[in-house]
Order: structure tokens, then C-alpha cells, then sequence
């Protein structure tokens, strides 16, 4: 198996290789290859690699699919950030504030049936199943996005939807990258929904992680400032856990969240959270996630090193700084 | 073979069966069911129950693929109303109107994911070419949605554009319609494609149909005021013919488009293009794309029944007064 970072350079030269015309119908496909060459991890398209060179099948047959999953993921973004209004995206314009909204919602779309003609290049015998689980994972995240939504004007959000949100928002896009990537690689599809769900809990973990580095990470490796999901109200999952734990907690977390000064907001959550050891509530959620993605690594036939390099690339997304 | 009213009202049922959850992700749903229920002729998945039926195979065994085409089109309908700012769709609020401009785009998306997991149920046999000519039109429409765009602040649109534009955004979609109705009714390769020779044809004849009417049709049949692309400056065949073919007729034509008085302007407008002859020109152009369209039908072997049935479908499609 390849490391993670061969695999995510040959994302890259794919990526870059892909056919977007140029000429004519510039202003559609222009703001594609803009958000295309925005660089990342590719986390996702590396996972359908990963998940088919371990149960066998060389990667370069695994490719069409992990671009179509790439493609899927910054569609989502391009749309998420026109609904969200958010003008920055990896330290630069976000396309609609560059391109228009206009160009972010066509582009979009476009980007999205990419995605689908890409994933739709597996071979005939993985074909449906393969569309199977990806239209799924799609309808999931957009539920996510819906939940996500309705939870900035929702009063009564629970540790449970945020869960829920979180699983389908997150998770399900990582765990159809495994689970894509097995059926490729030619898992039975028990073995394949046995990575959806190592996917799905390393995808819990990382937003919870993420969470937590949003309030309590450096500012410098998170990459962007600390205390932004404070500064919105956001319903993370150190408010819920915490307001879910106590009573009194709650109480008090609901009425910092009125402060109008923002730094002081900030730091009185951050104590808040602190007295009520947010932290470690945060490691144990994350603990359990890994463990739950490690014992459905242990329901499949991948040999060892290919358990010992799943679990690596689990704790290497976790234990990340930014 | 069925009428054309018997395919519709099947459509309609087959919609409304349609699993659109209620509850938690009510809010992502209920636009999509709102846009289903606007009505209409559903011709598109009325065009891939007819190519289906007529080329062999049960209609029922389209109908999750006729949905498909429903929907997107309905999607397209969906985002290019909060492109185009437009309000009103079928005299009722569109949907960004009445549900906000993040839910048009957010369960736009969704459409477009289900329109891909409709067509996507077709039998394995046919899978791969019905996918491939499905996001190949999808990628059409959304250039052709582009060009539209570019046409509003483009200066030199030539007649060749609009029939480039209208070829992909309103074509495409016809073409594909029944090219997938012929494919999953057992058409070869071959005759699929002049299928979509037919739908692409009949396309461009609607559509300068609509054109025209728009400007010399009656209100009241029309379902819209008259003159409204006049008034929004549009580059419609009317304008771009009468243009195409004198000079002094462009020139008047672009100072008459200055005039600030809308009814001024329409009426100005209207005086041009009649004394041009442009409603000549519409027959002219109208009767040469049905010409193509009934063309194609003959390289096809089809029954002379079947082929009466679309030469029916195509002039009353053309011939609509709304």
C-alpha cells in the first residue's frame, strides 16, 4: 500500500488532469478548476484508494471514483458557503465571492453531475451498487445541511441531533469513500458496509475533535481564529455535551452565549466549559468513535498492515492540529 | 400506445407516489413536493414513456427513469429562479420565493441526486448507456444555463449563439428524453440517437415558438403577459433574426430597445420585427427544424403508427398556443 501522501499526490496530478473545457463555457467551468486547485489533504479520495488497494484492486482502477468523491465534496462546499454566507474558503475568496452566486450555484450543479459521471465510470460489475451507495450518501449530507440549517434557528437542539447532524454531514461522505473503495477493490458488500462504518465513527470523531480545536486548538496549526463556533452560537458538541452533563451548566452556557462582547463571551464559555472538563468529555467521545471504527476494521478479511494503515490514517486525522 | 394525456396522468400518480420522507427533514422535502406539484404536461417524461412504449417495452418498466427526467428538469427550474431572480413560476410564488433562496438550492441538489437514483433503477442491460447520455445532457443544460447568463451582458450575441444556447437548454433535455425512452425500450445505439435527433429538433421549433409568442401571442393562452422579453431586453429569434437579416432593422432595433417607456418600447419593438416579417421567419425557422425532426424519425424503425405519434406529439407541442 502507497502512503497516504503518494495517494494524495496522485489525486493531485489527477485532479489536474481532468477535462474542464475552457473557451465558450469558461464562466461555468473556470470557478470548477478555481476550487479544484485550492489544494487540501483530499482526504476523501485518498480513503476510495486506500480502501481498494486493500482488498486488491490497483488504484488507478479506484481513480474515477475518488475524483468523483473529491468532486462531490467541493460541490457541497461551494453550495454550503453560499447558504452559510461565507466569504473565505482555505485562506482565499470562497468562489461565490470571487465568481458571484450565480457562478457558485451552476458551478455547482455541474460539479455534482461531474461527480456522478466520474463515480459512474467503475467497472459494470460494481456499477450499481456502487451509484447505490453514493446517491444515498449524497441525499444523507444534504440532510445533514438541512439539519445543520435548522439548528441555527432551532431552540431545543439535543447532544442527539448533533449527532445525528454530524453523522450524516460528515460521516456518510467518509464512509462511502471506504465503502466505495472496497466494492472497487472487490469486498463483498458486507465486508464494504463494515468500512462505511469504520468511516462513519472516524467521521464522528474528527468533527468532535474539530470541535474542540475551534475553541481550544492554536490558532497558528488550526488555521483559522479561535472561538469563531463561540462567537456564532453554534451548537458544537462540547455546548451539547456540556449543557447535557448539568443542568446548571446549561443555564450558564445559555446565558454567556448573550454576552455582547465578544472576547468576553469567549473566554467566560471557555472557563465554563473548562471547570466542566469539556476536554476530557471530548477525548472519551473521540475514544469511543476510534474504537467503534476499529472493531469494523476487525469484522473484514484486510490483512494486518492494511488494518495496522487504516488505523493510522484514523489517528493521524484525529490527532490532527489543524 | 397510450395518448399522450393517459401517459401524463400516469406520470402524475407515479409523482405523487414518489418517497418524499415527512418529519425531521421536512424542511428539505416539502419544497421538492411543492415543486411537484405545480402540474403541467410533465412532457419530458411523457416523451421517455412514449420512445419506451414504441420501441417495444412497457411503459411502467420507464417510469422510474420518465421521473427522473421530471425531476431534474424541475431542479433546473428550481436554481435558475434564484439565478433569473423570478418570483412567479406556473402563477404561483417560486420556490426561493416562498421558501428562501438556501432551501431552492439546498433541495435543488436533492432533486438532482434522486433524479440520478430515478434513472439510475433502469435495468442493467441498458445502465451504462442511459447514465452516460443522462449526465451528458445534464452537462449541457447547465452550458447552455451559462450562455443564457453571458447573454444578458454580452454585447454581440449572434443568432448562432441563441441557437446554441437554446440547442443545449432547452434541446438537450428533449433529446435526451426520448433517446433514454428508446434505449430502455430496446432501440440500438443508433437509432437512440435519432431519437435524440427528433427531441433535439422538436426543441429548437418550441422554442421559437415561444419566442414568438411571447411577443405575439395572446395573454390570456399564453399563461404570461405579452412582451415581456422585450421588455427585459432579451436576445430572443425574433431579434436576433430580424437583425440577422438587415441591417437598418438591428439598428432600429437596438435604439427602439433604449426607448424607457415600457409600452412604448413593446409597441416600437412589435412594429419592427412586422414590418421585417418576422413572424415569416419564425414559420420558416419552425417548419425547417420539423422537417429535421421528422427526418430523424425516418431513420428509425419505428412502426408508421409510432412515427405518426410523435409527428402528432411534435405538432402539438409546437403548435400550442401556451
Amino acid at each position: 500500500m502507497k502512503t497516504t501522501a503518494d495517494y494524495s499526490s496522485d489525486v493531485e496530478s489527477a485532479l489536474r488532469a481532468l477535462p474542464l473545457p475552457e473557451g465558450k463555457f469558461d464562466n461555468l467551468y473556470a470557478p470548477i478548476r478555481y476550487a479544484l486547485s485550492a489544494g487540501g489533504k483530499r482526504l476523501r479520495p485518498v480513503m476510495v484508494l486506500m480502501a481498494a488497494d486493500a482488498f486488491g484492486e490497483a488504484s488507478a482502477k479506484a481513480m474515477d471514483a475518488a475524483l468523483g468523491v473529491e468532486l462531490f465534496h467541493n460541490f457541497t462546499l461551494l453550495h454550503d458557503d453560499v447558504m452559510d454566507n461565507s466569504e473565505v474558503r482555505r485562506g482565499r475568496q470562497s468562489v461565490h465571492a470571487k465568481y458571484g452566486v450565480n457562478s457558485a450555484i451552476l458551478s455547482g450543479d455541474t460539479m455534482l453531475t461531474l461527480a456522478n459521471a466520474q463515480v459512474g465510470k467503475v467497472d459494470d460489475t460494481v456499477l450499481r451498487p456502487v451509484l447505490d451507495v453514493f446517491n444515498a450518501m449524497a441525499l444523507n449530507v444534504y440532510e445533514g445541511q438541512q439539519l445543520d440549517m435548522d439548528f441555527e434557528t432551532g431552540k431545543d437542539v439535543t447532544l442527539d441531533d448533533y449527532l445525528l447532524m454530524t453523522s450524516l454531514k460528515t460521516g456518510a461522505l467518509l464512509g462511502a469513500a471506504v465503502q466505495i473503495g472496497a466494492l472497487i477493490g472487490g469486498a463483498s458488500e458486507k465486508e464494504a458496509k463494515k468500512m462505511y462504518e469504520y468511516g462513519m465513527n472516524i467521521g464522528l470523531a474528527f468533527q468532535i475533535q474539530d470541535d474542540w480545536l475551534d475553541t481550544f486548538g492554536d490558532s497558528i496549526t488550526f488555521g483559522k481564529p479561535i472561538g469563531g463556533d463561540i462567537a456564532n452560537n453554534k451548537k458544537t458538541y462540547l455546548y451539547l455535551a456540556v449543557g447535557a452533563a448539568s443542568k446548571s451548566d446549561a443555564e450558564a452556557l445559555a446565558i454567556a452565549m448573550q454576552l455582547p462582547e465578544k472576547e468576553m463571551k469567549i473566554k467566560t464559555v471557555k472557563r465554563i466549559y473548562e471547570k466542566a472538563g469539556a476536554g476530557e468529555m471530548c477525548q472519551k467521545a473521540v475514544a469511543a468513535y476510534m474504537t467503534k471504527a476499529m472493531g469494523a476494521l476487525r469484522h473484514t478479511s484486510l490483512s494486518d498492515e492494511s488494518k495496522e494503515a487504516f488505523r493510522k490514517f484514523a489517528e493521524k486525522l484525529v490527532g490532527r492540529k489543524k
